[in-house]
């Protein structure tokens, strides 16, 4: 039932325990699904409330700790013992008074870890400002420590069976996108094309189902494709507009994500202008990536590409893509831009997206890559330009020509 | 452009200033993304970056401050003045070294708000732990005070424009819930049942489109209908087995969500009688539901009820619901349950979901309601009962009953 043999949980969880001594950390509270996923199994949409995962360093196996209704699928879906699966009953669910971090300051205390060095995930979305103030108050004999990212960084290098998990949703992603596109239109409306990728992101494959990607897609259209976070309204599409899509395919929650930009109807000579430059820099950086440079050095190689064209892009290239949740599919580690010095290594996989937002429109075309031994190589195989739909595709049968 | 005339999103405003005096905050910073738009119009997935919205007690308009790249969109998508919308830089994200909290410090330094009485949203889920200590330590002269809830309070009551985005999303849901019951049937995978479920909830209907909820459709099945917040695999339904579909129709970010048991066949005389005893339930409180009345009453009124059948259940039988964001639909201000004295007004709206789960099968059938002047009344008309999808529909040519 679970994803990945217990032996790959076993690895993860000591490679994570390596990294709790190298800073010090005896005892690590996990809020962060993806996090509390990669080293159990738990699989559930259960983090809208408090929840999280103990790493021990002396103990062979972390203890889940959540609500009460979500303690069956924390046995039946870990490789955890069921007593180390620990429940607090519904009314510390979204009270005034009774707090679930007051709750697990308790059962630490009471199997001994009240007075230890404790690491948490300060920067993590599930771990609100006051889930710490709790804990930091039912603890006073704790010395907390930041170890936000500790296990992220875990996560960096990809397993063989992560990678498998990844080129399934490369080809998820492919599928969702031909079909979504196919639905771009005049008078097709956005809802729809969303309603679409949706419906190719889940049912996947006949081999393999899709699983919901941490973002939901984006479709910003016309003008709007200034805005690269706008989803959708239910506006119709019209004739010379242009859609810049971005969505992911998602196997068993791993991501590969799959920008590209629609036009609707023959593109304006400026924007088949800004698309060849956006894929001139990314088959150059495509190129060029190998093991042993620095992500600095592959952003580099891109703006040097741009440059030529005149165009300076502040925001960073890409950034380190794989098991994850809403709210974003990025793990948050190493970023592709000035400055991060982190050395590529083999299967480590990153989302490219070298888009340029100019004043009334913007180009996406986007790459989900992995660095191999020798260089690197795509999850997808989508042609690397402004998708045309083309009126005379579109109505086939009436014979005009746009 | 905007789904409600600008007079509402200011008299919102007002509502959320008198709570601020009564509460004697002078600065209120907004970083639940369901209270940003509620008060600002600001509608984009940006939440998975640093942001807010500020509201200063004696300025006329709110302050949105976000990344770069989302700015655009807070001009053209709020009623704010272009002026009011400040942005951080690309590099301020996901960075070990610049907070975007730091940023935002400076700025109400700058304009002369560092040392005043500020609120802060401590328990939602976009205001982490570091965010916190990020503002604490760059806002030496500032008192910090618990504003958690505040402007969910605020939402508490609907206006009728909310009123009828929810009857539109009630609509939705309704379709996306008989469409996808369509597809459950031997040998249907979960994740194709998903697919059309997501395809109805965002293609939504001819007049109006679907938005996305802020969580993915539930459909535990078979021994995992005990637990409920599972998603979907991509296995296979089987003859006899029971799925319970918990989804919401989205309209505008206003949700109504709706549950329902399916029977892959005849069911068991179990599942039928305990379906029937949480249908008795539920109907004997839509009838008593009236302004007035408290939630905990409410509550009362479902526990009487399947005690009669011998039935004790902790968890609470629903909450208050409306305009949302992942990771939840819910409002997380009151509660039907044990210990809430929130009267019941007019317009308030509630998600019921009162589901027995068994030790190995559970039912959920819910309905999402109004408060109305004299009782209630449903957002969708659903039957309310296991819905059994049976052999002979499913097959009619095969002339096989099951």
């Amino acid at each position: 039932m679970l994803p990945f043999d217990i032996l790959e949980y076993q690895n993860r969880l000591t490679e994570t325990k390596q990294q709790m001594e190298v800073q010090g950390i005896e005892v690590l509270l996990i809020t962060d699904p993806a996090n509390m996923n990669y080293l159990s199994g738990y699989d559930a949409w259960s983090f809208y409330v408090h929840q999280m995962l103990v790493i021990i360093l002396d103990q062979p196996q972390p203890l889940w700790i959540g609500r009460h209704m979500d303690a069956a699928g924390a046995k039946s879906g870990t490789w955890l013992y069921d007593e180390n699966v620990i429940d607090y009953p519904d009314y510390y669910v979204h009270s005034q008074t009774h707090h679930p971090m007051a709750f697990i300051a308790d059962i630490l205390k009471q199997i001994g870890q009240g007075n230890r060095r404790i690491g948490v995930e300060m920067d993590n979305y599930y771990f609100t400002a006051k889930a710490f103030a709790q804990l930091v108050k039912h603890l006073p004999d704790a010395v907390f420590q930041d170890a936000d990212l500790l296990v992220n960084h875990v996560r960096l290098i990809k397993s063989d069976v992560e990678i498998e998990y990844m080129r399934r949703a490369g080809k998820i992603a492919e599928q969702a996108m031909t079909k979504g596109i196919a639905t771009v239109k005049p008078g097709g409306r956005q809802c729809d094309t969303a309603a679409e990728l949706y419906y190719h992101m889940l049912a996947g494959t006949d081999q393999y189902g899709g699983d919901y990607p941490a973002i939901v897609p984006f479709l910003p259209t016309g003008e709007n494709t200034v805005v690269p976070h706008l989803t959708w309204s239910d506006d119709s599409f019209q004739e010379g507009e242009t859609v810049s899509i971005e969505i992911a395919g998602c196997y068993k929650r791993y991501h590969v994500p799959l920008a590209r930009t629609v036009s609707i109807g023959k593109p304006d000579e400026k924007i088949l202008t800004t698309a060849s430059y956006v894929t001139e820099g990314l088959n150059e950086v495509l190129q060029k990536i190998t093991p042993g440079m620095t992500c600095e050095e592959v952003n580099d190689t891109w703006k040097q590409s741009i440059q030529r064209h005149g165009i300076i892009k502040e925001a960073r290239l890409g950034y380190s893509v794989g098991l994850n949740y809403p709210p974003d599919w990025g793990e948050h580690t190493v970023s592709l831009r000035n400055g991060d010095k982190t050395v590529l290594q083999p299967n480590m996989t990153f989302h490219l997206i070298p888009a340029l937002w100019l004043n009334h429109y913007g180009i996406e075309i986007s790459e989900t890559i992995r660095v191999t031994e020798t260089g690197c190589e795509t999850f997808t195989n989508y042609p690397r330009e402004v998708i045309i739909r083309d009126s005379v595709f579109l109505n086939p049968s009436d014979g005009k020509i746009s």
